[in-house]
């Protein structure tokens, strides 16, 4: 086959591949926003079946060759097509080396495991889960030396979600945070000042919350005509191609906030998968770059934006409007202070801003202990205990609200949590050179211009896509690989202020 | 290959077929009920893609193979395993026969076609349509003769839509409904006992439309965990699996009739899918056995049912409540009598129950000109204006009002107009035995039990799915082959009463 010929055909392939996500992702997303009950059975067969169609193109002979001779020295490849190979490649020595029966037997295990797990953490029962977990982590130990060891053997892992990261690379960023964040937390648990929250309770109206919720997404700048809003029990961001980048929402009577900041979450992911750059449309290349890029835009919107006191300055009193007689003794101050209230508790999806970092630190070390330092499961719930108690100083009264709580272990998925801090360190890097570059931030988003900041986070991240590797946007966004002081000094400049520490 | 490896391999390649049908039913369901504008040229090229993977596997030559050993007669296979290698085969035979390029180069003309004919309708331009039509129709002819001529080359393509049916057939079939609908259109015009129609004017809220469509196809059995009903420019319903199958309508707030029966024609269709055998779940053998008898259900509801005395003497101060102080001095019987307004026009998707089988009729009979006595594309507006004439009594003051004003042909669709009125042939001769197998029919409608007549077309049609052939179909449940004599004795009785003729 000539040159010529071996590209168009591995273009060929990998846009089918693309193409079979695109397609599938819409089924996903009819599943997780209204598709009827009684069709999932066959609907969920029928998902499996096209997603194995996809998964052969991925490791077939042809597809070996295709890559043998494009990955070869002599090939003059445009920059984009290099990095497909790359990427494409990446999969394919992974995905070759796992014996097919193998894999099938971990997907039966994994699929029964999340049915146990959520059993044993409604009973409280660890005992009932722990022999799953137990094979879980064996299939994987398993998995990591078929694909080889990088470093130490939980850095294979590390390396699924945010390609180049190390254990040693987290040790490093996890000890500084460590350090600052938990005195930090310790500073505010003592001090007086405290965020009234009282306001937030109560009812607010859902049609209103929707309102605003839209609005908001608009002010982002999120395109309507690029994706829609919708409702799920767990809110996520789809981008099913560079056209269509949809979110959901969940909103909650009782709760103002959850569907508030859980919609500029979604609506940061958006953003990225928005504005990449149209050239990579229908490439396996138009997507975020890992989890964690792509978390450091949901959180950047969300907390660095979305609970910033000069965005409340704009933005309280059209809030306010939304919901009238509900907030009309409060001022934006007010609303800025109790919507960054700080609570340690035993959730992590219900922790704020700073002690989340402390909930993905303790799994981090966690998972770094199981797969190199010889952790078992039988001893998990009291290692899990004792970081809770030494991090955030309480103790979770049973499994349920301590080591049962999160889904990632049952579904396999170790390495995936460092991915929720790595995005606040990156978030809070990019925000630092953003203040920098762009002189009135401040003021733009006073005065609701967050156009700007968009721009910039276009011209910086988004457009980009899987173009560029994550250590490679960080250090072309910033001049320097990733650190954790900037995540530690803008937690500490903020909350030194709304504590008055 | 042993028999039983072939058969194994048979059900598993027609599954995935069916796999692809299903989940790219559901991005066709998305593009249609709300996908982003931007998203769509990447969509539908993803949908394209896909497509012809699984178009791939039906003509594949392992797929022929297969065929060729399970059609020897030597073969014992059960009843549902033989019906669809009828049915792929078919499908297999009709698809091998077309060289690819050709039917490329069809696909390429349609599309383009389908866009001169739009503005060819907007701008009353028969002419600049004309060229692209000659084309469509010579591709149709080298089609029919790829395919073979089955009776008359007209015949080749009935059989796409009614297997089975033939010009022969249909001539006698439309010749009596044209000996005695003209008549009755004729007598209707000259009557003096016109229904008042004029409470139908003026607005109808949207939300207690919407209200009033989820209360009637609950009524009528519709299964909401089992599909759902959303909104679209132009209403479907598809059959995604046999626990989705899902309905669109569309709300007018100066048109109360459009949604009400839109909904309950698609809930028709619906109630067909919801209800075939759970045996053929999965099969390609799990959906309608053709359009006509598809229509039949949907007509059946629509007007036997949906357009019935009794129905709305039930139903009447139901939709009244709905909209308050609209309908407040109007009886059951006026509306009964509104809604059944007979109106030759000139448009088929105005048209009312009678006279739209005067729209088909003469497009039936436009076709097999077309096909079989050698008409130009040149002469068709002059013959379709003077069928008008002669049939309805007017005639077109314009091309876009007149043989512009269907779609179909411009997508290459010959022989698929007679669907419809098949679909009220089929409907009134099942009726006629329902009629008579449920001696308290009449007594259950007038009582909103809408479910004994639902059971028994479950009983008699919706079970078998493509099982039983449309012939089939219409012998087992009333002992004869089908009658257009049925459809006409209902319109006349109907009719002579409102009409007092």
């Amino acid at each position: 086959m000539p040159a010529t010929e071996t590209l168009k055909r591995f273009r060929e392939i990998t846009r089918l591949m693309k193409q079979y996500e695109e397609i599938l992702g819409v089924a996903y997303w009819d599943m997780r926003t209204g598709a009827p009950r009684k069709g999932i059975p066959l609907r969920s067969e029928a998902v499996g079946a096209l997603s194995a169609e996809s998964f052969r193109l991925s490791v077939s002979d042809e597809m070996g060759e295709l890559l043998e001779k494009l990955s070869s020295p002599g090939e003059a490849l445009s920059r984009i097509d290099r990095r497909l190979v790359e990427e494409v490649k990446k999969d394919y020595d992974r995905n070759r080396k796992l014996p097919p029966e193998l894999y099938r037997e971990y997907v039966v295990l994994t699929t029964q495991a999340e049915a146990v797990w959520e059993e044993a953490k409604e009973n409280n029962d660890f005992p009932a889960f722990a022999p799953y977990l137990e094979k879980i982590i064996d299939y994987n130990r398993r998995f990591i030396e078929l694909w080889g060891v990088k470093g130490t053997p939980y850095d294979t892992l590390l390396d699924l979600y945010e390609p180049g990261m190390s254990a040693a690379e987290l040790d490093r960023l996890f000890g500084e945070l460590r350090s600052r964040l938990v005195p930090l937390a310790e500073a505010i648990a003592q001090s007086g000042n405290k965020p009234d929250t009282s306001f937030l309770e109560g009812t607010f109206d859902k049609e209103a919350q929707k309102a605003f919720s839209k609005f908001i997404l608009n002010e982002m700048g999120y395109d309507f005509e690029a994706g829609r809003l919708d409702e799920s029990v767990h809110p996520f961001m789809t981008g099913l191609n560079l056209g269509d980048a949809r979110i959901t929402t969940r909103y909650l009577s009782n709760d103002l906030t959850f569907a508030l900041f859980g919609t500029i979450h979604e609506g940061g992911h958006a953003l990225y998968e928005q504005n990449i750059d149209p050239e990579l449309g229908g490439t396996l290349l138009a997507g975020g770059t890992s989890m964690g890029i792509h978390e450091s835009q949901s959180r950047l919107w969300e907390n660095m934006i979305g609970r910033r006191r000069g965005f409340w300055q704009r933005y309280f009193p059209e809030l306010s409007k939304h919901f009238p007689g509900r907030l009309d003794n409060i001022t934006a101050e007010d609303f800025y202070r109790g919507i960054n209230v700080v609570q340690p508790g035993l959730i992590r999806i219900e922790a704020d801003e700073l002690t989340y970092n402390l909930h993905i630190m303790i799994r981090y070390e966690i998972e770094k202990m199981l797969f190199n330092e010889g952790l078992t499961v039988r001893e998990l719930p009291e290692v899990w205990n004792a970081k809770y108690k030494e991090a955030l100083g309480i103790e979770p009264p049973n499994d349920s609200a301590g080591v049962l709580q999160d889904t990632h272990w049952s579904g396999g998925a170790f390495g995936y949590f460092p991915s929720y801090s790595l995005g606040n360190m990156y978030a809070a890097q990019m925000m630092d050179v953003a203040n920098r570059e762009l002189p009135k931030l401040e003021e733009q988003i006073g005065a609701g211009q967050l156009h700007p900041l968009k721009d910039w986070l276009k011209e910086k991240v988004y457009r980009h896509g899987k173009l560029l590797q994550p250590a490679e946007i960080i250090q072309s966004v910033s001049g320097r690989p990733l650190q954790s002081s900037y995540l530690c000094d803008y937690l500490e400049a903020k909350y030194q202020d709304i504590y008055r520490l």
